[in-house]
This record gives C-alpha cells, sequence and structure tokens, in this order.
C-alpha cells in the first residue's frame, strides 16, 4: 500500500487535512493517472484496503472510485475489481504567457499605448474606494446592456465639451475598447447588408481584420496633406476615419473633406465611423472638434481611455445614431461587458474633475516630449522632416529615401524598437509613401525618454 | 446685442470663465442652434459686434464662426454675412436606463441573481488596493487576449481543486460573462462549419439566443429525471448542457448519460458545452465533478462569478480544449475584454483564500434558506412538491395542475415576483413539464428573505 499512496502522492494527513475527503482522493487518484503515476491497466487496490492503508471510511473510497468511474478514469469489471481506464489524456503544459503589447517601455518608441508609469494609481484608488463604499448593492447585478448610466451621462457631457460631441447617454454604448467597438459595428453593419467599409490606406491592421473577420471587405482610400480624400463610391458601406489626428501619418482631415464625407453619409444613408482614439490629445492653438459634431445622426464616435489612461481599463465608449443603438445593444449582446466597479469608477473620475486634470498634466508632458524630439532632430538629424500636427501620442520622421528599414535596423543595435511606416500600410494602398518612422513618444516612462530619444537620435545619424 | 447672449443662453462672464474660449462660444452658439434658440436662418452679429459684445478679442468669434461653418451649422456667404445653417437635428432625450435584471432584490424570487447584499465590498476592495498598488505598470497596458495569467493560473488551480477541472492556464479564456463565452463559441463554432446545437428542452431563452444570433439553431434534448437525454444526431454542431444542476428543473446529468455525451463527441469530434454557472454551491455529501473531467479534449467548461460573487463584475471564464483555443481566442477578436485590475484582484481574491471563504459562507446561507423553503412550504403547502438535488441558488416547486399561472398572480398581489416553469420552455421542446414555479432563493437580502419566503407560502396557500 505504501507504493500506492506514493504514487498518488498524498500522505494519509494530507487526505484527512483536506475538506471533502472523497474529493480530494478522487482528486489525488485522477492527478496519478493524469501524470502517469497510475498508468493504464494498474489494478487499484480494493477500497478496503486503501481505505486501511489511508485511515478513511470504506464507503468514502468507494464512493470516490465510483466518482472516478463514472468520469471515464477508472473501469470496474466484476471479478477483475478497479483498473485505471486504459484512455490517456495529454498532460496540460504551461506555456509562458504572450507578451503585453506594450512590450518593455523603456526601449518601444511603438505607437499604442500611453505612458503607463503616469497612470494615477492613487487618484484612481481614492475614486474606485469612495465609488465601491457609495454604490447601491443594485450596481453589482446585471447591469443596463448600454453599460452604467452613471458613466454614460458623464461621458456625455464631457464629450460635448472636450470633443463637441453631441450624443444623449441612451445613445452612448460602453465597451471594452475600440477594437470591440468596431466588432459590434460590424455585425451591425453586415446585418444591414453592408459588404464593404472604406479605410485610409494608412492604418491599423488590427481594425481593418476586425472588420474583416466580421464579413466585411476592406478597401484604401488616397490620402495627401489634406487628409483622407473620401472619394466614397454610393455602394461603400461605411467609412472608417481617424478625422482629428490621421493614425499613423498624423494629418488632420480638412475641414471641406470633413464635409464631403458627412454629405456623402446623408446622401447614401451610410454611416461614417470616427476613430477619435487621441481626440484629447491637441497641443497648438486650433481647436478641431470631432467629425460626429456636423450630424450626430450618420456618424459613430469611438473613444476609449487607452490613450487617457491606460488601456488595462479596457473602457471604451461609442456615441451612435439614434437609428443604430438598438441594433448596436444587440449585436453587444444584450448584456453589460464592463465591469461596474471600473465603469463607476470611472464617471466619478470625470465628474470629479479628476479625469480632465489628468489628461491635461498628460498633454504636457507628451507636448514637451514632442518639442524636445523636434529640436533633438533639427538639431542632430537635419535632413529628417517631422510631420504631422502636434496632436496626439505620436509622429512622422520623413526619411531619406531608401533608408527606413536601415534606421529601424540601426535603431534595433541601440537596443531601441522603432516602427516603419510602411508597416501600417493597406496591402490594397495604391501609392506607398516615402520613408518614415513613426514615432511614438508617449510610451517610455519620464526616466526612459531621454534614453530613448537619444537612442532614436542615434539611429538617425 | 442683448437678446443674442440671451439666445446664447451664455453670459460673459461665463464664457470669459471657461477654459477655451473660442471652444466655449462654439459650444454655447451649437447649443443654441441645436435647442431652436438660434433658428436656421438667423443672421448673427459679426464677429466684430459680438466680440465687443462678449467683450472677446475679434478674432476669437471668428475663428469660432469658422469652426461652426466648418462643422455645417453655420453658413458664411459674402454680402449676406454669418447665418444659422438651414438644417435641423433633433433635440437628444435622456431617457431613464433600462431596468437591470436584479429588479427589486426585497421582493424578487425569480433566478439569475445571488444575493448582492452578501458581496464581500470590504474584502474586495483591501484585496484591490493591495493589488493596485504592488501591479506593475505592464499591467495597464494592452494585456494578453487571454486574459491576465494571473487569473487564468489561479483559476486553473481552483477549478481542479473544486470541480474536478483539467485545464492548463493557456488554455484558459477569460470573457465577461457566460453570455459573452457563447458569443465567441457560436463564432468558433459557425466558422467550423456547425448548423445546430442541441440543447436541454428547458433553459436560458437569452443563451439560445446568443447562439441563433451567431447562425445557429437549437434544438431541444427530451429530458427526464436522469437530466438530458442525449439522443443527439450525427448532424449536431454541439450540445450545451447545465450538467451539475440543470437550469431550471434542478436535476443532476445521470453519470451513464455523462458518459453518452462525452462518447458522442469524442466519436464525432463535437464539442460540449457544459455551463457550470453555480457549480459552486451543492449542498448535499455527493460531489459531481465537472463533466469536463471526462474529457478536456472535447468539452468547453464555462463558468463564472456573477452567483459566486456578482454579476456586476463581468468576470467569466472558459476552459478550452487545446484545439480550440487558438479559434477562440481569435473570436474574441485578440484583444482583452476585461478589466486588467478587477482580474487582477479576482487572482488575488482566490489566491489568498478569501474568494474560498466567501463561496463557503454563501453556501451554508443558501442551504440555510433551501430548507427553511421545504419546510415551510412542507408545513403550510402539502400540495406542492420541492424537486430538484440540493444545490444552486433555486428550486423547483411542483404545483397541482393548471395552478402555474394563478399562483404567479397571487405572488404579485403579495408584491412577489415569481417566474413559472414555463417560461423557460424551448418553443420546440415536444413535452411540457407539469405546472411549478422556479424559485431563486439567492436573490433577496438576508433581510428581505423571511418577508419573501413568508409571501410565497401566501401565494401557495
Amino acid at each position: 500500500m505504501a507504493e500506492f499512496s506514493a504514487a498518488l502522492g498524498i500522505s494519509p494527513d494530507a487526505i484527512q487535512a483536506g475538506r471533502g475527503v472523497r474529493r480530494e482522493l478522487a482528486n489525488a487518484i485522477r492527478g496519478a493517472v493524469r501524470t502517469g503515476g497510475l498508468p493504464p491497466g494498474t489494478r487499484l487496490p480494493s477500497s478496503r484496503r486503501l481505505a486501511a492503508d489511508l485511515g478513511l471510511a470504506r464507503n468514502t473510497v468507494a464512493d470516490a472510485y465510483a466518482d472516478l468511474v463514472a468520469e471515464g478514469w477508472l473501469t470496474a469489471r466484476s471479478g477483475s475489481g478497479t483498473l485505471v481506464a486504459d484512455r490517456t489524456i495529454a498532460q496540460p503544459v504551461m506555456v509562458p504567457p504572450a507578451r503585453g503589447l506594450s512590450g518593455d517601455p523603456g526601449c518601444d518608441l511603438i505607437p499604442g499605448s500611453p505612458d503607463l508609469t503616469a497612470f494615477p494609481r492613487a487618484a484612481w484608488l481614492k475614486t474606485a474606494r469612495r465609488v465601491i463604499a457609495a454604490a447601491s448593492d443594485d450596481v453589482l447585478g446585471y447591469g443596463d446592456p448600454r453599460g452604467r448610466p452613471e458613466l454614460r451621462t458623464a461621458l456625455a457631457g464631457h464629450l460635448h465639451r472636450a470633443r463637441g460631441v453631441y450624443v444623449s447617454p441612451e445613445h452612448i454604448l460602453i465597451c471594452a475598447g475600440i477594437s470591440h467597438g468596431l466588432q459590434i459595428l460590424s455585425r451591425v453593419l453586415a446585418r444591414r447588408g453592408a459588404k464593404n467599409v472604406a479605410v485610409e490606406s494608412y492604418g491599423l491592421g488590427r481594425h481593418w481584420s476586425l472588420l474583416t473577420s466580421g464579413g466585411l471587405s476592406t478597401f484604401p482610400l488616397p490620402m495627401d496633406a489634406k487628409g483622407t480624400d473620401p472619394v466614397l463610391p454610393n455602394d461603400a458601406g461605411a467609412v472608417l476615419l481617424t478625422p482629428a489626428h490621421q493614425f499613423p501619418v498624423g494629418t488632420t482631415l480638412h475641414r471641406d473633406r470633413r464635409a464631403v464625407t458627412v454629405e456623402w453619409a446623408r446622401r447614401t444613408g451610410r454611416f461614417v465611423l470616427e476613430d477619435d482614439y487621441d481626440g484629447e490629445f491637441r497641443y497648438d492653438r486650433q481647436s478641431v472638434g470631432a467629425l460626429q459634431g456636423l450630424d450626430p445622426d450618420c456618424v459613430v464616435y469611438l473613444g476609449s481611455a487607452s490613450k487617457s489612461l491606460a488601456p488595462g481599463l479596457r473602457l471604451a465608449w461609442m456615441a451612435l445614431p439614434p437609428a443604430l443603438a438598438e441594433e448596436a445593444t444587440t449585436a453587444k449582446g444584450r448584456m453589460d461587458t464592463c465591469g461596474a466597479l471600473d465603469q463607476l469608477t470611472m464617471a466619478e473620475f470625470i465628474a470629479s474633475g479628476a479625469y480632465g486634470r489628468h489628461v491635461r498634466a498628460a498633454r504636457r508632458r507628451y507636448r514637451d516630449r514632442r518639442e524636445a524630439l523636434v529640436a533633438a532632430v533639427a538639431q542632430h538629424a537635419p535632413d529628417v522632416r517631422v510631420t504631422g500636427v502636434a496632436a496626439g501620442l505620436h509622429t512622422v520622421l520623413s526619411l531619406p529615401s531608401g533608408t527606413e528599414q536601415k534606421v529601424i535596423e540601426a535603431a534595433a543595435r541601440q537596443g531601441l524598437r522603432v516602427a516603419g511606416l510602411s508597416r501600417y500600410r493597406h496591402d490594397r494602398a495604391r501609392r506607398a509613401l516615402p520613408d518614415a518612422l513613426v514615432i511614438g513618444y508617449g510610451v517610455p516612462s519620464d526616466a526612459a525618454w531621454p534614453r530613448a530619444l537619444a537612442a532614436l537620435v542615434r539611429a538617425l545619424t
């Protein structure tokens, strides 16, 4: 019996100690079978003998055996006793979790994430504590599928003040990121019979492939200094744009083109999807409101806390045309998807002004970084031009033709990851833009930023 | 000019006070146009005159006008000055948010939610504080699409100990509720060519319709005292079951049928979807492990914190067969959907033992309620039988034939909402079960429970 207990990898005390002796024993035997400690065909001791060996009631052992027979781990044949069943299940192996997209902030200027070290932990926690203490029990139940009303109300006001967005709280849909929003919208559009979505010829492939897996093909629109040229065929199902600060090129959609785009939507009854992912960050005097303000009835506004606070919150929002609100809620699954406590904390964070203070402070820090970048490049790499308006968390460095890959490799030798503009090109984009880097200067910590900037300059020279 | 400022509904001070004077002014004019204060065709004062009126720089007013012209609110015609554009946008109206599904816990015995007043706020907040303080900055970035590794690791261990589930952390997918999980799975199954899913003839219509909107039809399997009868045609795309505690009937899937179901899956290469929504709550001695334990390669296990903690957390998990893990992550959108801080708090809540303590305490409270219910019914309504195994947060009261609707109305007169069994019937279910109520005794607060029970007994007698 000793070796059997050993094979189980359990001591009688272990079993005795555990709650639910029968389950403990069954788990131990299961584990031994899985890990090969008890190979298929092994005859188990009789329940009486094992019970004596482990100092358990015989019924407990018999019941555990019965459970395992029912589950297919053991077989009980009259005459031949209880055997380990002749089937093997691959032993699961733990592999290291996939790397977060943020990468090592210390040596990474690839756009996509804000400075995570600047997340206002103390203020957020203070707000969360207040909210959790004050929340009614109802908050912990199944909530409104659209998201917490407190957050939708706070956002309606904030988006109006900050971005000129016109939306009433009941037409806001809280979602778990702009990706989630696009997933929902692709279902809505597909159900409305849309076949394709016009996109910008440079942008995020991740967003395009979300539309594709939603059953929509994407085709690119040309771009120039005035931003994306909305030459929209009548059969386009929708158009996805980043009007405030084109990603990655950094232009602002020209006012004429804003008007033309909305005109097209009004005429065709189609929708404009406005990705305002970094609309909170504008450093120059010019204030460009959201495209949604031109016509809330035909523009879907998408925003998120991923750049203004942190992607890890998984908090985003859509301001929906009233005509789409119901369909989008259905496509979301008629269930809220975001934790109620985070939503209430975000609502209170906005209402208390803490959010505004954080965004203004972040804006100053990012503006200073951008200025440092412009100055350093002008001084050390005069051939390189910094393009794109002064906004957002990224900018474009135009390189001498044919040097993009070389510079990326030079940066890598400095331990610095940077992205070339070409990686953002839509594979059907007709015209290729000149060589350039897309620099996400929002990514590093304040401590790491000077090092990253110095490495970048070395790579450029 | 006075009446114009009045129409704007702003005083010069208001404007002066605001940050971003130009935007404030533009917002005020937009608002006035929206609300009809400035009807289409109204000529605005020249920028010079309004600037003087409001004590602003003329350029500020001119720029605000220009913004509004660009946005289509105003039109500027040389000669005729600046006019309110001739287009109207319906004024959005705030409507009260839809009622949370949890309803008023005081007079509600409709299953679906645990006692929300019992959520361990203090322990949760304490854990959250520890976690937020200790978390690496990386946690705040874009995380692993499958969910935080800390939570998947904690769950793999917990599910093995508590439910006999075999899964390695990299095959766990965190999702925002079992509904979200079913949404993801319906996409996976549809992409694999599945046309339909076998379901139980009584269950949650919400889950069935999620499969339907995923492009899969559902057909019901017969049920009897041994639970659902897995008479599965070879062309069934999958089967969705609640084996531990059938919802709503309350039976436990018989061991023979568990074996038959898994056999079918192995033979056909299809998958069993196991909804273990209240698997943590079992009051009798018998320990029934998850069906998943029979064959982790062909059973998808779905669990959530909605019954063990609170639906408002929107935290659930799937233990996936390795063959499905990649497809499910893609169908999820290759992005994490749940807040990192809640996930880390949940992971720590499990690891620290706080979760286990909470579940055990809840189990005792729900068991006591069930016993009180059984005793009260036996004493006051001897014709009514309490059926279903002693598990979960709901039970079934079998009523004299033809009385279901009458009892529901009698309860309503007592101010008590209860659900009839018939509301959970699949519309294609061949056999209708006898009249009964499905009583969610987990819903009320401890304070409200005696009142709810008394009202129920009055309705039954």
